[in-house]
C-alpha cells in the first residue's frame, strides 16, 4: 500500500463518503469481508467501478476473497481526514441552523459542535442540542479560545458579506456553506457549498427516466 | 442534434444541475455566448471535461465561437425534465421542513410547493411561506385532489416506515428523502436521498488537502 494519497482523483474522492457510509453500516452489522460484486449490488455501482476506485489508493482486494471491511473503512476515513476530529460552530440559529445542530450523525463522523451564533436577540440565550446560542459579538473571542476548525454558514445571502470576512482572520480551516451564494476566501480556507436544488434537479431527471421506462 | 437522451451517462447527469445553475447566472447577467475555456475557468472544471459532457447530448459548440448559452441552458433543463413542472408537498414541518418550505429557489426551478403535513397538533394550522400545515389524516385526499408529484420527506427515521407505504399508493412520482435512511419503494417511484454528511466529509477532505498544500 502506498501513502501517495494526493494522487486520488477528485471524482473518486466524491464517491468516498458513500463507500464510507456503506462500509460503516456493514461493520455495525458484524460483516468483516465483502466482495466487490456484493458491494456493487448493495450500492448500485458496477463492480469494475468499485475495483477501479479502490485501486486509486492501493487496492486491498484479494481475488475471490473480497475486501477487509474494517481496513478499507479506516483507510477511506483517513483519506477523507476524518481521524483529525473537527470543532465546528454554526452561524445562524434559524430553522436550517437548528436542523443541522440537531443532526446527531455529524458527531459520529468526528465533527463536534461547540457553538452556535446568531444576531437575533430572540434566539441569543436559547438552547439547541445542549448548546446556548451566543451573540455574534462573541465570535472572535470564542473561535480563538476554542480553536474552532469549521464554521457552518446557515445564513441568508445578505449576511454572508458581513460574516465571511470576520471568519477569515480566525484560523478557521473550512466553511460549510448553505447560503446558496459563492463566497471568496483565501486559499488556506476550504469551502464546501451545499446546493440542495442540484439534488432536487437530479430527482426531476430520475422521475423523467422512470416514467419513460414505465411507458415502454 | 439527436433526441437519444437516454444515452447520457448518469455520471454526466450528476454534473448537469451545476452547469444549469452557472448558465442560468450567465443568462441573468446578459451573457449570450461562452467558450468552453471561459466556462471551465468559472466552474473549476477542465475545458475538455465540459466538451466531453456536452458532446453526450449533441455538442452545440462551434470551434472558436463558443456555446449559445440560452440554447444550452434550455437543453440541459429539458434533459433534467424541469420543463414538466412539479407539485410538491413537504412531510414534516419541523426545523428542516420549515427551512425547505422557505427556500424560494425551488420555485424558480419549477417545483411548486402546494402542501405541508405534520402529525404534531402544535404545528397543524400554523402557516409557513403562505401554506397552512395540514394534519397527516388529510394526506391521501390532498394528494389525489392536487395531483401531487413529489413528496419531500423531512422526517425522522422512525416515521419513515409509517409514511412511505401511505405515499406509494398515491400516484406520487418521486420522493426527496432527508431521513438519512434507505427507503424501499416500487420502481415507478424515483428516489433521491440527501446525505448531508457526505458533503461534510468532502469538506474534511478539502481541509486535509488545503493544509498539506499550505505546509509545502
Amino acid at each position: 500500500m502506498n501513502n501517495e494519497k494526493k494522487a486520488v482523483p477528485f471524482v473518486v474522492v466524491k464517491r468516498l463518503p458513500r463507500y464510507y457510509r456503506y462500509l460503516g453500516e456493514l461493520l455495525r452489522q458484524g460483516v468483516t469481508r465483502i466482495s466487490s460484486g456484493e458491494l456493487s449490488e448493495k450500492m448500485g455501482v458496477t463492480a469494475s467501478q468499485i475495483r477501479q476506485d479502490f485501486n486509486c489508493f492501493g487496492g486491498f482486494g484479494q481475488q475471490g476473497y473480497g475486501y477487509n471491511i474494517e481496513k478499507l473503512y479506516n483507510e477511506i476515513g483517513a483519506i477523507l481526514g476524518l481521524q483529525h476530529g473537527y470543532k465546528t460552530i454554526i452561524i445562524g440559529a434559524g430553522n436550517l441552523g437548528h436542523a443541522l445542530a440537531n443532526h446527531s450523525k455529524f458527531e459520529k463522523r468526528g465533527f463536534t459542535l461547540v457553538g452556535i451564533f446568531d444576531k437575533n436577540p430572540d434566539l441569543i440565550g436559547t438552547t439547541i442540542n445542549r448548546i446556548t446560542v451566543s451573540p455574534m459579538e462573541e465570535l472572535e473571542e470564542f473561535c480563538s479560545r476554542h480553536k474552532v476548525d469549521i464554521a457552518i454558514l446557515a445564513l441568508p445571502k445578505s449576511a454572508i458579506d458581513v460574516v465571511v470576512p470576520r471568519l477569515v482572520g480566525l484560523n478557521i480551516k473550512g466553511l460549510w456553506n448553505f447560503s446558496y451564494t459563492d463566497i471568496e476566501v483565501p486559499p488556506h480556507i476550504a469551502v464546501e457549498n451545499v446546493h440542495l436544488s442540484d439534488s432536487l434537479m437530479t430527482l426531476s431527471y430520475r422521475i423523467t427516466q422512470t416514467n419513460q421506462d414505465g411507458e415502454r
